[in-house]
């Protein structure tokens, strides 16, 4: 691999003075003309069209709206784009509201909300954690806590553990696009429960961000939440950060969302470029199109040196896998699409894994994230003429260097600070270059058939769990996983087997285990209610 | 791939009553014979040469002992059994005493030490950060922090927002076992200097956890640090967590050491059976080497279904990849041997990447974990018969099953509950599985060779920053990178750029930059000093 030079070639390297932000993929190996025998320009083309109001997700037949979340003027209905200026006025208004205190708990001696927990999954939780995460002070104007799981353990460490005695300051919202989301809903009602063995009101304490009609609607409604905030069919859960999804959020706890949304929209009008080569979203896909020719043959391990990074990552793996993990493309061919994302922060993840992208299996691409600004005030030297922060640095080009001699890919961003214009910037940049990507590749970023058989699956085994356990109110004495299974008529001793075992292992359900020998030797009985 | 029923075929199920912990193979599509072709035998010889104290690392000449940490009888050397249990004598002795008081701030009012920050990286932070998680409670003896880079604004989201004002009542454990790894050194002066900045005497609060002879113990017997514990030479970072490294900071958090080290110590005796088959770690290794060809074609994607076990895919990334991840085998082809590691936990991960999983690139193995206890009391029901830990496992079950009718492999690791013991067993299942795996490839497991030309590189760039300030000191006006570079003689003016570039974005080394339309045209200049 050839090393690039300070003054690189045309195509390899994208600066932007005005947002301070650079995109090096000299590192990626890329031919003379990084887009020969791609079609970007349609690519480009397609993603005009789609900002445009095509319908870029034929199988549910759905607009592809998350730019216009952050330029209204784009929407292509009128309607839409009043309901994105809408929506964030009624945010601001609240948020306000929820500062001051004017909305706030109705307890005595409450001055208001000290607490904001997120109730949410995947795409309605994984954006918000990041924000929060990379942006947070001590001084925010609402501490931040998230549920984003269905695992009861997990419900308590946040619920008991870390706000038993602060609920009656906590602000919930539930986020959920479709409103049946379970493990969301099973969130809810378990923070639901904890508000009221605190006696406290919980739909004083709750706002919902749900589409039109929604289950979470109507529950929102009924039980008369705060405020319920929209979600339409046009974003996607994993591109729903500058929605309601994000903005509530991020504005409640304080972050400045006009320049995060500012950061984005700069972004995007960056990334509509048609010349690719100025054109960082179109060099993004075009690298890693050629990485991984065209079959995502490189993992894509990113390495943001600054801990408030930590979660890009995480971000990164749902906007990228969700997106190009397809079976079919386009026309229906079977293609087995993807780009696996995986890492956490330099330098901490050269001493967990470098050793084997150096030196082991050449199958990533490393994307190197640099932050220029080290922290709010001066660094102490810790050696002569040497910070902490120039450590960092002198890491992320030492590791960059060593990857490149031993002929590894990777591409660097460089970014002024960790501020909400930057992060939205780094949030439309992915986006961008995944859509681009995806019609690189053609195929439909912006469905996830595959996740339906495993929802359905689950559903399944809780039916079985329903049968499974009316027929142990009924049986006579222990029975073995198989006699149940047959009892019920399953076929499926198995998860019989594994539903018992649970349950026996927890109070709720009042099932005792006697254990065999092997698992499937165990005998199950259930103990008489009150 | 056939469906496995309840009652498997030997060989593909491993089940422990004693340890209440079950490893399911079944689902990776083995052989009849999973051990066909794999010189297993060979591979549990080799491992128990090791333990009897065989060079398991020639190139680095050392012994491999981080078994006997947990059985000290097993160590051959009786110097080395003396070493531990002395060892573990002393974090007893002291830890009681920080728990009492005895050892406290000598600071009046204070009366006994709060909070914990661990200050180490790779595999000086990454097993206590993964227990602390696991395991920690709000009443915990001690609330635990943890440096673990060195960036700058990480260093001060900790120092500065979390502890600022708890300094006083913060112990500090260094941890390095080189006592020269730069990040961590770096934190320890930052830590210092925050300490100095409140006044308070630093080594009445320090402790060091690092090898005999460098240059932290040096430093810390200067300084007066409160103790120092050993590491030793024959202890691998990765495979540390059961020395002083992790186990200093699970006692002062108020973990249970003992059951933590008798977890591991029964998974050591199960996973020594010469029989493969009723060996789990020989299972996992030969079911890792079956789906990758031998070559690492799957990743392993960890799903453990439980909060608590958020970190155990960043732990088995650090354990496997850095121990996998070779160029060479023993016998010197180059093979660039590894398996990727990746994944955070179930169900939230459904949401971001199984899409990909089930549907698109072929490329994984998916590694179920499961917890059969839900939480400490008992569970609301969210439907009939149905609790959120119901959930849970359903998801797990129909993800599962999801995966298997698209032909993708997983196995399945159950464990009673998330406590020390059953920590401390899957700690030492997977260190025995890697360990095998290594055998059969052929690899050392225990060096990390390809780490040297990053740490080499990013030491060359400090010292061209150290020239390039020299330099800019001496120099008359502003110079581009390019002109400094033929200043100080370097080849490299990207690197002098981008160092120049860091410089002026942060007031430390008094840079000032005017930039340039381009970043190779942008000059620097130094203000001059007070």
């Amino acid at each position: 691999m050839s090393v690039p030079s300070w003054n690189p070639r045309p195509g390899t390297l994208w600066h932007d003075p005005g947002l301070g932000m650079r995109l090096d993929v000299s590192r990626m190996d890329l031919p003379d003309d990084p887009f020969a025998g791609l079609d970007i320009a349609g690519a480009i083309a397609a993603m005009a069209a789609l900002e445009k109001g095509a319908i870029a997700n034929p199988d549910e037949n759905r607009e592809v709206g998350h730019y216009w979340l952050r330029d209204p003027e784009l929407a292509p209905d009128p309607a839409q784009r009043t309901a994105i200026e809408e929506a964030r006025r009624r945010i601001r208004a609240f948020v306000q509201e929820v500062h001051r205190g004017t909305v706030r708990p109705l307890i005595p001696g409450v001055d208001r909300f000290r607490h904001l927990l997120v109730v949410g999954i995947g795409g309605s939780a994984l954006g918000p954690q990041f924000v929060a995460d990379a942006l947070g002070h001590s001084g925010d104007a609402m501490e931040m806590h998230f549920l984003d799981n269905t695992d009861p353990d997990g419900f308590d460490r946040v619920l008991r553990d870390d706000l038993d005695h602060e609920l009656h300051r906590t602000l919930v919202v539930v986020i959920s696009k479709s409103g049946g989301t379970r493990e969301t809903r099973n969130g809810m009602f378990e923070t639901e429960a904890a508000f009221e063995r605190h006696a406290l009101d919980f739909p004083r304490h709750a706002v919902a961000v749900t589409g039109e009609g929604s289950a979470l609607e109507d529950y929102a409604k009924e039980r008369g939440f705060l405020e319920v905030f929209p979600m339409w069919d046009w974003v996607g859960g994993r591109t729903s950060v500058t929605s309601a999804v994000g903005l509530l959020p991020m504005a409640l706890q304080g972050l400045d969302i006009d320049a995060f949304l500012a950061g984005a929209r700069e972004m995007d009008a960056r990334t509509r470029e048609t010349d690719p080569a100025r054109n960082p979203a179109a060099l993004l896909a075009a690298a890693w199109h050629h990485a991984g020719g065209g079959k995502g043959d490189r993992n894509l391990v990113m390495l943001p040196y600054k801990d408030r990074l930590l979660l890009l990552g995480r971000y990164l793996q749902q906007l990228v896998m969700e997106s190009l993990g397809k079976e079919k493309d386009l026309s229906g061919n079977t293609v087995h699409q993807g780009i696996t994302v995986y890492g956490n922060k330099g330098s901490t993840d050269q001493h967990a894994f470098v050793q084997q992208l150096r030196d082991g299996r050449d199958d990533a691409m490393v994307g190197f994230v640099q932050v220029l600004r080290d922290r709010d005030a001066s660094s102490l030297l810790v050696e002569e003429d040497v910070t902490s922060g120039d450590y960092l640095l002198g890491f992320l080009l030492g590791t960059r260097a060593a990857l490149a001699e031993a002929g590894r890919p990777s591409f660097t961003l460089t970014l002024p600070d960790v501020s909400p214009g930057s992060l939205g910037a780094v949030i439309a940049l992915f986006e961008r270059a995944v859509g681009l990507y995806a019609s690189l590749v053609g195929i439909n970023a912006y469905h996830q058939p595959g996740v339906e058989a495993g929802k359905k699956a689950a559903s399944d085994v809780l039916a079985l769990q329903r049968k499974v356990l009316a027929a142990l109110r009924e049986a006579d004495g222990p029975l073995t996983a198989a006699e149940l299974a047959a009892a019920v008529g399953s076929d499926d001793p198995e998860t019989v087997g594994l539903v018992l075992e649970h349950a026996a292992a927890n109070p709720d359900h009042r099932v005792s285990g006697e254990a065999g020998k092997t698992p499937w030797e165990s005998r199950y009985a259930m103990t008489p209610g009150d």
